[in-house]
């Protein structure tokens, strides 16, 4: 049997989409519940299929084209499958965020407005090498009720198409082709062109990545292409706790989003906060690149302008003394990437002059960037984190899947009644109240 | 003084839109309603202006350019001034749409994680003819603490600049550059490549228009490309209630989105239902079109496949027999632009079975189509109609103009604790509280 066409395959997850919306909570749970079981029954078969990955991807190690940890990265254990149907599971019990009653509003008698959660539809995510993000990525959307266009990476290929028939097969009471694989790269490019069908894409990867992803598509991308995240220490901080921020900020992960590229010091503190700070940082193995303020006081190397917007997703860190409050606030708006941004200081005027002043998902007092995470958030699993403004801000759990639908009950109720020379009013009530379907109709 | 570039506008903008984010809402509101006394003081001199553009335009409707249609959306007067002031007026009086705590949740002991309303940012609109648009969207940009980028029609560039000089001075008060006017069609080209500074763009005009600004931006677009709406008369509908609804969805008003184009009629009621309807339409001189079935019931021209796809947007309709519902509902996800669509009936399960079914922003139950609409709806003055799913989507009022931050209050909490062997469990506790800045600071 040929491969179905990436059209094809589209259209079936498009058709499913318009069924799944439909599909019960308790239903879509059950089915989570399913593909954690079948799971846990293919583990040799799926750790077989990782293993031929694994091979070929130490041949690339050896070959001096792949990196360890993208090997890392690619390997299940029988522990990491665990995980994973821990979070499946954990999927499955999280609130339905489908069919909530978002408003409800009277407009006049008998004519009733309701706005009310639904699934957007068919989401896409093209993602890295690691074989759990597909299963996470399938679980979420299904959860909330979206079809998904599943394309992993080439190196993770064998693990990824035994997962993904075990998924299919464990969810075949669910509509028929709800999840798609894709394989090939050059399906990725079609897949972008296709914005009638494509209802969102969520790139993971590289900020590189990403940015090719946004660059060639007319669909929407829920993403974030960097995180260059700043602490501020301000004239006024507890330089103990500062210290033990800054810190955690850059060495408890330094390969992450949310982890600090940029400290910027307040200079009424300067003398006494850096020299401690970088030899702590020194302890860490961090490499410290500082502007020449920063440099009279400590010896570090010089950072140059690049420096100011890079992500260095790195044991790396520039440092600046700037004047004041408004200098901090200045720095990081031109040269943050509106990810998360922390001030240190004991004064809660001046935390909420800068909070409020920050062009950026997240805002932090007095706590360590890396907070900034659909988990430590309480979103329960993470959709992703988006850097941009529109739909969903920060990182983004199963509501970012979501839109919603206005449904109107009336009872023949025309505009021409509230148009004209001696126009009905409109009542426009709020009130508390779900929609059920045909509430008003008189046959009840 | 030569004038500034898109670019010097554009930063302008950017830099505006950081300080109006914290402007409070009785500021913005005395703003507006400002700029409302200022419309009413220099009417005589918008009215002038106005003329200018009006002559123009009657010269070019003479020289068969022009529509007279076109001329009329152009032509100011003291009365439509007077809408103008009051629709301003509302705006000011609109509930504030920012600062709104949306989530209180509590990470762990002292460490309070808050969502918060805030704007969009820097928000562009690309608009027809009518001057009245320039002054609606200032005032909703305004309102919403967003910076504003105005690019009207070329016809009403008179109008447009007086319109807008008496806003940007009425404004003073306000962070400079909130509102910046574009006049050249080049300078669109070039913001709609300033996807960096520029977080929405929003075209209002014709489908083929909003297309070509879809087509040429990254900037997240919205607007709606085309409103295909359908009215479906099912085997139970109260066939009076049918007649009155399908017609005022057509004859209201048939230039607007929100007319009805397609109507479906169930096979069991097309010999009851169609000849009176099509008496009724030809009344109204309604140009009609049907499919077979519809042509062995009553004498109209024939519909063709790309009548099933058209915005006719005049007193056109083309008419469809369907076996069933699950063809309505097939018919409609097919060929509709995810509008607005309407169901027909006196049986409540079949009604809720139609709008879970189908796909788009509104679907209604015995009324007329044309409520889809941000007044009708009650949300104050409107922004646009979406037809896209993402961020927001139907009618969207001033809620669609903001977005959300994250504020994280801690002290001193470090992400290490919550990682490694023995970490700290995570409360995550909703509570209801407003984020009030440095509120766990310890020198309170």
């Amino acid at each position: 049997m040929s491969e179905p066409s990436t059209e094809a395959k589209v259209g079936a997850a498009e058709s499913a989409a318009l069924d799944l919306a439909n599909v019960s909570d308790e239903a879509r749970s059950n089915a989570l519940h399913a593909i954690a079981d079948a799971i846990e029954d293919a583990e040799d078969e799926i750790l077989a299929a990782n293993e031929k990955d694994v091979e070929a991807g130490e041949e690339k190690l050896a070959a001096g084209e792949y990196s360890q940890a993208l090997v890392d990265r690619l390997k299940l254990s029988p522990s990491k499958l665990e995980s994973i149907t821990e979070m499946v599971r954990s999927v499955a019990e999280q609130d339905d965020p489908l069919g909530e009653t978002l408003e409800a509003r009277r407009l006049d008698d008998g004519l009733e407005l309701y706005k009310v959660g639904v699934p957007i539809g068919v989401v896409a995510t093209v993602f890295e090498s690691r074989p759990d993000a597909l299963v996470q990525i399938a679980a979420l959307s299904l959860k909330s009720g979206n079809a998904a266009i599943l394309k992993g990476g080439s190196e993770a290929s064998h693990s990824n198409r035994v997962l993904y028939e075990v998924i299919r097969d464990a969810t075949e009471g669910m509509p028929d082709g709800w999840a798609q694989l894709i394989e090939a790269r050059e399906d990725v490019d079609r897949l972008l062109e296709m914005d009638e069908s494509v209802d969102l894409v969520m790139p993971r990867g590289s900020s590189a990545f990403v940015q090719y992803i946004q660059d060639n598509t007319k669909i929407p991308v829920l993403g974030h292409t960097e995180g260059v995240c700043h602490v501020y220490v301000d004239s006024e901080a507890d330089l103990e706790m500062a210290a033990d921020v800054a810190y955690d900020a850059k060495v408890q992960y330094p390969a992450v989003c949310n982890a600090v590229e940029t400290l910027l010091v307040h200079e009424a503190v300067a003398d006494d906060f850096l020299p401690g700070m970088v030899e702590r940082y020194a302890e860490a193995g961090v490499e410290l690149r500082g502007d020449e303020r920063v440099r009279d006081v400590v010896d570090v190397d010089a950072a140059s302008e690049a420096d100011w917007t890079q992500e260095y997703g790195d044991l790396v860190l520039s440092m600046k003394v700037v004047d004041s409050l408004d200098d901090a606030v200045s720095h990081v708006n031109a040269n943050g990437s509106k990810h998360t941004e922390s001030i240190l200081t004991e004064d809660a005027e001046r935390a909420g002059d800068f909070m409020r002043r920050i062009d950026a998902a997240s805002v932090f007092h007095n706590a360590s960037t890396r907070f900034a995470d659909g988990y430590r958030y309480g979103l329960g699993a993470e959709v992703g984190i988006s850097t941009g403004k529109i739909h969903a801000r920060g990182p983004v759990g199963l509501d970012g899947l979501t839109t919603y639908k206005y449904y109107l009950e009336g009872d023949g109720h025309l505009v021409a009644s509230y148009a004209g020379e001696d126009p009905t009013p409109f009542l426009h009530e709020e009130f508390d109240g779900e929609w059920v379907p045909g509430r008003l109709s008189r046959t009840e």
